[in-house]
């Protein structure tokens, strides 16, 4: 979760939305490490969970990143943790809760729906006071500038 | 809907599950058309929507596809269902209903669900005839060759 977080400051520091992702192999490999880039790739699907999937499939020449384990600094949306099954991970672990727009024990839960075909093991809170903290901060400043786009 | 069709034929082709998606513009312009890409892209995400959203997007230079309208042969699923909400698209028309992995009018009915903050017009079962069969012809194709894996 320490390098998802080093990803969400990256992210912060480009002016995206604070929020990291990691995805290593049952070894414990670092596959992928992506921080979000919807602003930088002008890509509305580019949330650092959907990156990290992308990229560690590329890597292992798979679609199904079987036995291999996502970190996220914030509660993924719907989109990514429908994502998160569709690649057949194994396990999530996620910082902040996010009540808004969360879609794992949030929203649509979409692990415990029936559209859903693959539930990972869910693991909830790991590192979730830096990870809240970076967003309070991101959302803080932004407020105080209000020249700023906004930023999702 | 005709081009989206045409699009999932050509992903049939490919050997991927045959669903195909269109965006165009506030004056009917095409700005993507793409079909499944999993197999080929070794991706999980490379569903015909996500990547139509993509490029139309890319195309666009912004990340918010407002005013534009997608067309999917096959009801969305959770993930595409959302993605199209963050990329605010006004309209959704789609072919065949999706009982078993559909996130629009079935399980988690993403638009109805607090996670999601953009709702477009929905109009299901536009070409569905049409879409179910080639859907229901790759299947069945699938099943009569033991020896191809699988698709999905």
């Amino acid at each position: 979760m320490a390098r998802a977080l080093t990803e969400a400051r990256a992210a912060a520091a480009r002016g995206e939305v604070p929020v990291g992702a990691v995805i290593v192999d049952e070894g414990g490999r670092l596959l992928a490490a992506c921080g979000n880039a919807m602003r930088k790739e002008k890509d509305p699907t580019a949330h650092a969970e959907l990156l990290a999937i992308r990229a560690a499939a590329k890597r292992r020449g798979t679609m199904r990143l079987v036995d291999c384990d996502i970190y996220v600094t914030l509660e993924p949306c719907p989109m990514c943790a429908y994502a998160i099954g569709l690649a057949r991970l194994r396990r999530l672990y996620y910082g902040a809760e996010d009540e808004k727009c969360g879609g794992v024990d949030h929203g649509p839960r979409i692990f415990d729906s029936s559209a859903c075909h693959h539930r990972p093991e869910v693991y909830g809170g790991i590192g979730e006071r830096e990870s809240a903290r970076l967003l309070r901060d991101f959302f803080a400043d932004r407020r105080g500038r209000p020249g700023r786009p906004p930023a999702d």
